[in-house]
Formats: structure tokens, sequence, C-alpha cells
């Protein structure tokens, strides 16, 4: 029996910093929190963690020591915030980025550590933003179809360049001295489990998702080396591991690790996990059609199914994947909150910025007052959100956005309202291929920074016709992990009977409205004309406009402009999180 | 023998001032400026000469008074500026925006000043940009097509809703009474001739360009009671009148019209002409193969030539219609330095604002300075310069503006450089129209506001791979309507004689550079792709967006957002005019 004092400690590891949150086991009461933001953030213009050497475009990595980080600094201040003592916490969870990956030695140092590879750039860890290994994603996709391969349809179809594989292939053909130092390419999901228990788990989440693991194997070595001879070893050298399964306990908490938190030896740690699937619990909605959506700098959507199905474009379906027993629905957004942060940075008024600032709103606030008082399709716009690619249902990062109707009537509140639109026509866009591939979502929940904005959520619901509910809680991951650290600990028997009990959602917070709905359909047979035309092969401009950036930049010789604008990128990515 | 002494003056109407230019006639030295605005200036959200009426979207009136205070004041104070006696003052020239229309009587009174008409809008001088008569014109091209009709062709197969036809049938169909009343259906551009001579001549440009009169002849009687029964005395009972040619003495000045100016009775006052086609000897280039492109808010192109030819999507090709004896071709492209103007003042960051302004360069200035040292390319965009519709070769005003390409690294000076892009593909599709057609284009001659940008101008000059002239004068307009009015004076033979003495031009100012031109046609492929796809029917997006936009209003119950929206463009043209 566990003590009405006992606590677990849940942590997320997100794209610029870490959150710690210590939780209530009985009832899910937050008690105290903290962040550690990494040092040395994102890494996409220099490498940074060493003598600022410049990267290539589309590269992001990060330095893992930048995680331990967080266990050090931020779990001992979330128990001080929360004022509780550390002998009442019975166990510790953790999510992460998916397809952050980090290559090891045998015993889990990453590469970047040994002073031979400090200077080489493939040494380090690739955030899940690293989309320099599209050309290896697009012949793992091609080889996949040529052969027939089934797991492809696992996928939608497509596999992504920010997986472990396409990432993989990428420093064997690279960098060939640190893929073959690499003895485990690592999730750092995983990894930060293995700091806290010194023991390798792979969950079962991103194996099934990101690895390319279904019943029970993952591609063959046939298929491995007809993408490259040096590959065919890949599965069975770097990758193949022993797989647990979400809310598994994987081990105790290290003597080491013990010394990092300030936690007890010995306490649960539970296997490691997602950002997006771990919320779903923490949002109480891990039933059939219930479709979770984390919205933030991008969007991901998961939901549980009894029954599997392959849905074209989605991200992937696993066995347990979110929740041990069910089909597990992966789809996503690749720029939603993002989008905007990027509009209100480059294409809004100083008037605009003058105004907000005297009546003490944010530009996005302003932005929203101004734009939700239009008439549907007033403002005569139709937008392609794809500003950072397509994830579902076309996974191509070679896209780009798109905005037609222009006029010289047209205001800044028109665009921005077309770019929120066009993020919910992406979701409605989702999910008509999940209901007409048999797995019906009957109810949207949301998670992440976008749900303050009742305008958008109200978009939402009336361009998606569905009810939305929202996480009650302000921090879904990380207490989805705690959900999972109790569970870990054995107080609660599954996730499934955690979730009612330490997470929560306000039900129905938005129905549609339908004169909006009608209205909005005009709109968005528009935009799926749009999305069919330039997503689908009608023209692909987008794609011969990248080429063509890519090589004006090439003859210029660097990226210089490229990725100042990135990092400016990454800044906005915090404020859209937060 | 014209004294040395003599001057002559030229009076330019645009969109929000009249200007006039005392010039010499010897050799076209400008002696002296004045302008005046108008004092309504663009009527399209009210009706501010009367008890400020809400106006319908897409209308724009003006009053004729107003054009009168021009003559009133600008021509007293451009005297006393150029410090010349009124007695050396021989003949006096005007250039106006075509299709400037005022309905008046008998006499020449505008309806509006009758008390009856105060309150109809009807009753006011419609401007050239007025475009609540598009379905008009619609049916006025589809009854020539389907008539065979052959002066369609004179037109590149498309009447605008800007031009006398479009705009009488409006009157008539929405306000049966002032269209009774009309007497006259009048150019302003011959309207202000009547004023100074007191004798109503219709000069050839407009009459052909505008008034659809081509070989001597108006559209039929069949054909106006085709598109409306009550249409079918239109020509004859409001628009036919004595033609006059271009450079011919209209009449005399008036006493009234000495009173008002101070200058001589009597003294010569040209056939009445507009302000791109009389810009055309005012830079010296009537010479077949000379396309003068005026280049400001609009770009209006024209040129002579030999030979008659249909070119598809030209405005228009009248003989006489620039230089008596030649066949003056017109095309045009709806918006340019309006797109660029509204593109500063609605979607460039306030950042860049304080930049300029501590720099002490404007927006444009500073955006060019940011844009203009990237490779071809470089941006990954294209866009359609669709903002205001599509004059040449499109003739759609349903047509809107387009972006494709944008990541979240485009910055504000990458949008700004491809609408700078998409202007002079529009260009260069035009100049293709031609070359194909038979009628080849060899110097570009640009006057306007715009050819004081040198990045501009060897953008052009790089896409549209011609060579590029620029006019000598800052007044080119005014500088014509002086040139024809010394011809009228009799000075000069013919406006021919005339032109290289008046009127000049910086020959070859540009040169195309052929890496920047050969880089350039690959984004031209993919704005002509899109221009096609978009504009000749593979997509009607554009025309439903706006219809939508259009019922949305509607359903509002007003259109109050578009118009104030209108009234900022207004306010802008002065600016990219100035």
């Amino acid at each position: 029996m566990t003590s009405p004092d006992a606590v677990v400690i849940g942590v997320d590891f997100g794209t610029l910093s870490g959150r710690a949150l210590v939780v209530r086991v009985s009832d899910g009461a937050e008690l105290g929190t903290a962040v550690q933001e990494y040092r040395h953030a994102v890494m996409d213009s220099t490498l940074t963690a060493h003598q600022g050497e410049p990267l290539p475009p589309d590269w992001a990595l990060q330095l893992p020591a930048d995680y331990v980080d967080v266990l050090k600094n931020a779990v001992p201040a979330a128990l001080e915030a929360a004022g509780v003592s550390a002998d009442q916490v019975i166990g510790i969870g953790t999510d992460f980025t998916a397809c952050t990956m980090v290559p090891t030695t045998a015993d889990g140092t990453p590469l970047n550590e040994l002073p031979t590879f400090a200077d080489r750039p493939h040494a380090y860890a690739k955030l899940w933003k690293h989309h320099a290994a599209q050309g290896q994603a697009d012949r793992i996709n091609a080889l996949a179809h040529s052969r027939g391969e089934a797991w492809i349809n696992r996928y939608g179809g497509f596999i992504s360049s920010e997986w472990e594989f396409a990432k993989g292939l990428q420093i064997l053909e690279e960098d060939p001295e640190v893929y073959a130092a690499i003895d485990h390419w690592v999730e750092t999901a995983d990894w930060i489990v293995w700091q806290l228990t010194g023991r390798y788990v792979r969950n079962a989440c991103t194996a099934g998702y990101k690895g390319i693991y279904q019943d029970g194997a993952y591609p063959s070595k046939d298929f491995l080396a007809a993408l490259n001879p040096g590959f065919e070893g890949f599965v069975e050298d770097k990758l193949d591991h022993e797989i647990g399964q979400l809310g598994d306990r994987a081990g105790a908490l290290s003597a080491e690790a013990a010394a990092w938190t300030g936690l007890p030896e010995g306490i649960a740690v539970a296997v490691g996990n997602v950002d997006a699937h771990v919320t779903a619990p923490a949002a109480d909605a891990v039933e059939s059609g219930q479709m979770v959506a984390i919205m933030g700098t991008s969007t991901c959507h998961v939901m549980n199914a009894d029954v599997l199905a392959e849905v074209p474009g989605m991200c992937g379906v696993v066995d347990g994947g979110i929740l041990a027993g069910a089909w597990g629905y992966e789809a996503g957004q690749s720029g939603v909150g993002d989008i905007f942060a990027w509009y209100v940075q480059n294409q809004v008024p100083g008037a605009y910025a003058e105004e907000a600032a005297s009546r003490g709103l944010s530009l996005h606030e302003l932005l929203t007052e101004k734009a939700e008082t239009q008439p549907v399709g007033a403002h005569g716009l139709v937008a392609l959100d794809w500003h950072s690619g397509n994830r579902s249902v076309l996974v191509d990062h070679e896209l780009s956005g798109l905005i037609v109707g222009l006029t010289l009537s047209t205001r800044p509140e028109d665009v921005y309202r077309a770019l929120v639109e066009a993020t919910a026509f992406g979701t409605r866009t989702i999910i008509e291929a999940f209901d007409a591939s048999g797995v019906p979502v009957r109810e949207l929940v949301v998670a992440g920074g976008l749900l303050k904005n009742r305008f958008l959520m109200q978009l939402y619901s009336d361009i998606t016709k569905l009810p939305i509910s929202t996480i009650t809680s302000d921090q879904g991951p990380a207490l989805g992990s705690a959900i999972h650290a109790a569970v870990a600990a054995g107080t609660y028997p599954d996730v499934r009977s955690a979730a009612p009990v330490m997470g929560g959602r306000v039900v129905e917070a938005y129905t549609p409205d339908p004169a909006a709905a009608k209205a909005y359909d005009a709109l968005f047979a528009e935009y799926r004309a749009l999305h069919d035309h330039f997503g689908r092969g009608g023209d692909d401009i987008m794609r011969r406009l990248k080429r063509i950036r890519r090589e004006a930049h090439a003859a210029q010789g660097a990226g210089s402009t490229a990725t100042d604008a990135d990092v400016a990128v990454s800044a906005q990515t915090q404020e859209a999180r937060a």
C-alpha cells in the first residue's frame, strides 16, 4: 500500500529545456516544478560545443551532457519547490523528443565525449529536427516500395528523414569512422533512462514508431545491404536490444543518479517514453477514437485503437506504442505554432507591435483579436501550412508554405488567420485519413501551449467538426511521465487505471458552430485542392524551388543567411512552448 | 517663328493630384512646376462629397470640380515658380488618367453638380480604378466572342471593367435615371479640354483604347441591344463625337479658362491625352520597338509600330493612339509599386522600420539593400504579382496575389525581392507576347517613380534580357503634354519632330548581366507555369476566393473592412507616385 504522501517525478525533455514535475501519486496533484535550459540549446548553424565550426544547412545537433544537467538541477529544484522530502519519492519517469538520437560506446558514452571525436559533428546527438538525411530517407522509401516491404505501410507509406534509419545511414555515408565507432545508436528517450539506471532498455514506443520495429522484427539484412553494403549490420550491431513496454519498470535508480538528483537510490525508474505519447494518459484520453493533439511549435497526434489499420500518411501504428495492449497511432504536423511565430516575427508591421505594447497584449493576442470578428472567408485567402514541410499525410519536407488570394486590401491579421486556418485544415486532412481508414476519430483532445487561444480552439472545432476537450494540466508531458512512474512503482496496475485518477481533461470545452463549420467547408475544399496539386505531384514547384535555393547558396559558398534565420526560429520555439 | 522665350504648359492629371509644368519650347527646359491635390482625393469607401454615404466595394469616384481647381491653382503657381510672364505662354496641353469617366449634360456640366443628382453615386466621375463593373465587362467579352466581333481582338481579346462601355452599362443597370440624364459620357481627358476651350473634342487615344473606336466605328447598335435593350442607343446618344488627333489643336483658350489660369485668352489648347501615352515623346521613344514602361503604382506599356497585329492580352492597338500615323500598342500591369507599398505597410516588422529610421533610409531602400546581395534564387520563392488583378496578358481583375516557397527561414527582404521579381516576370510575359505576335520589342524605356531604384532596374534588365533606357525628365507626363502643346501651337510640325528636341532619355542605362539572366530563366519558368495554371483555368481558386470574400462581407452587411483598407491603398498610391 502506497503512502498517501507518496510522490513521483516526471521529467519532460523538450527541444530547448527539460522540466521536472513533482506529482502526488494518490490524485495527480502537481506539487512543484522546475526547468533547466540546455546550455547549448540547438546547434544548427555552428558547433558551439566545439570551437563553433559551421554546420551545413538542415542540421540540428545537441549535447547529451545538457540532458544530464536537467537531472542534476531541475529535479532537486522541483522537489524544493514542492516542499516535499526526497524520501517521499517512489519513482521517476521521463519523456523525450522522439528520434533525437545519440551515438554511444558500449557503456553508453556519447561519442562526442571521446576526445577523438569532439570535432566531428556526426558524433553529437542529432535532434529530431535534423533534416539533412532527406536523401537517405528518400532512398529508404523508394527501396521499401520497390521491394514491397510490408512494414512501410505501418508508417503511412513513408519513413521520415528524422528517424533512426535515415539518420544512421547518413552517418555511414558521410563519416564512416564515426559510424564504425558506434556500439549503440540510441534514442535519447532510452539514453536518459540508461543514465538513471545504468541499464539500456529500448522503449516500445520509439522502437516501433522511429525504429521500424514491427511484429517483433526490424528491416532485414537484405534490405539494409541493398541500401548500402556497409549498412547490412546496422540493426544487428547497433540497434537491436531488449524492448521494454510503456509503464514497465526499466530498473532501479543507480547510486550515481541518486547522487545527481538527490533522490533515494533504488526507486523505480520507468521505461523511456515520448513527450507526445505520454500526454495521452495525462489528459485521461487513452480510449479508441480519442485523438490527442499536442499543439505547440508543431502538432503531434496520438490515438489508441483496438484495430490495426494502415492509414496513408500517418507517422506510424505500433503495438503498445502509446498504451501496452492497444494499437497506438501517431500522426503529425511539422509546423504549427512555429509558423505563427515566424509570421509574427517577420511579417507584422511595427504599428501592430506598438498597439499591442500599449494595450499590454502579445502580438499573437492582438492579431487574434483583429482576426476573430471576421466572417469566415472574408479575408479571401487560403494558405498551405508547409513552412517546415509536411509530416502527415504527405511526409515531405521539401514542401513549403504557400498563400493565395492576396490583394492590396489584405491586412496582417488576414494572413495570420489564414495561417491558423491552414493548420486546422491540415488537422482535418489527418482526421479524414483516419476516418477513411477505419479508425474513426470522435473527440479531439488538445494539449500544448496553443490550447490557451480560445479563438484558435473554436476554429479547430468548427473546421474539424469535432468536439474539442482540453487537458487540465499545464504540464501534460511531465504529468504523463509521472503517471508512468507511478505505474512502474506499482501503485497502479496499469496506465489505463492511473489515467483517470492522475490525469484529466475538460470534456467538450468547444463544440462546432454549425454555420461556421459549413462556411469553412468551402475554404477546406480549396485547401484540399491545393494540397493535392502541390503535394501529390500536380506541380513539383516546391521541390524545385528548394533545389534552386540550395544551389544558389552553395554557389555563394555559404549557407550563413539561411542558418542565421534558423537560429531565430529556434528562439521562437521556446516562446511557442512556453 | 516662335520667340526664343516662348513656353508651353503641360498639365498632368493623376489619381490624387494634378501637376502643371512650364517648359521652354526651344529646348524642353523645365522652368517651373506646381502641384494641386484633389480635395476629395479618391472616394472609395464613402461619398465624402455628399454627406459621406457608404459606397459598395470596388467603387472609386472623383469630383470633377477638383480637376478645375488644378487649373485655377497649379497653373498660376507653376508660372510663378518658373519666373516667366503669362505673355510668354503660347499653348497648353493636358493628360489624364485613362477611362476616368464623367457623365455630363449637353453643355458639359457633370451630373453630380445638378442638385437632383448630388446624392447619386452614379452621377460622379468614375475613376479608372472603379472595378465594380466586372460583371458588365464579362458580358461584353462573352457576347463579343460569341458574335465574332472583329474589334475584340484589337484589345487582346478582352474589354476591361475599367473602360467606357462597362462603366456606362453599369449606370444603365443600376441607376437608369442617371443614365437617362447623361447627354455625354466623357473621358475626363476630354472634359478638361472642354473646360479650357468650351469645345468638346474626343481624343483619338482614349476613343480608341477605351471607347472601342476602331476603323472609324464603334460597336454596333445590334451588339449594344443584345447586351441590354436599353443600351442600344449608348453610342449614338452619349458617346459618338468629333475625334481629334494627338498633337492637334482642340481650340483656343476661352475667356473663362483664361481667368482661371491667368493665361492669355486664345492660346492653343492641345487635344486631350493620356498620362502614359504622352510620356513616349517625353522620353524621345516613339519609334517601332521602343517599349515605354511607365512604372509607378502600376505599369503602363506603350509602343508604336508600323504594323497592325493582334497581341493576345494587350490592352489595345489604336491607329494614332500614341502618335498620329503609327499603330499605337498598349499593355499594362495592374499592380507594381502599389504591391511593394502594400507589402512595406502591412508585412514588414517594426525592427526593420527602426533600422531604416536610424540609418535615414526608407523601408524600400532598406529592403532593397538587404535583398540585392542575394544570389538569384536564394530566397526559394516565386510570387504572382496579381494583388490588384492582372491587366496584361490575362485581363482578369478576379485574380489575386500568390506566393510559394515560404519557410521558417524566409525573411522580409526575401518576400520583397520575390515581389519585385514577380513584377519583372509580368513585364517579360508581356514582352514575349509582343515578340510572338510580330511586334518585337528591342528596347525597354522606363519612366515613372520606380526608375530611381537601381537594383530593380538592373533586375528588370536581367529578367527581360533587354537594354533599359531611362527617361531624363522627372515629370514625364507633364513634359509630354507640353510637347503636345508646342505642336498644337505650331512650333513643331508634329510630335515626332518635337520629341528629340524637347524630350530625352539615358540610352542603355542598364544592360542584362548574362549570368543573372540565365539564373532568372529557371525562376521565370516557374512563374509562367503558375501564371498559366492559376490564370488560364487550370485552377480557378482565385475567382472562387473573391466570390467567397464578397459573399462573406455581404452576409455581414457591410464592406467596411475592405473599404478602409482601400483607403489606405489610395494613400500609398501617392507615395509610390512621389
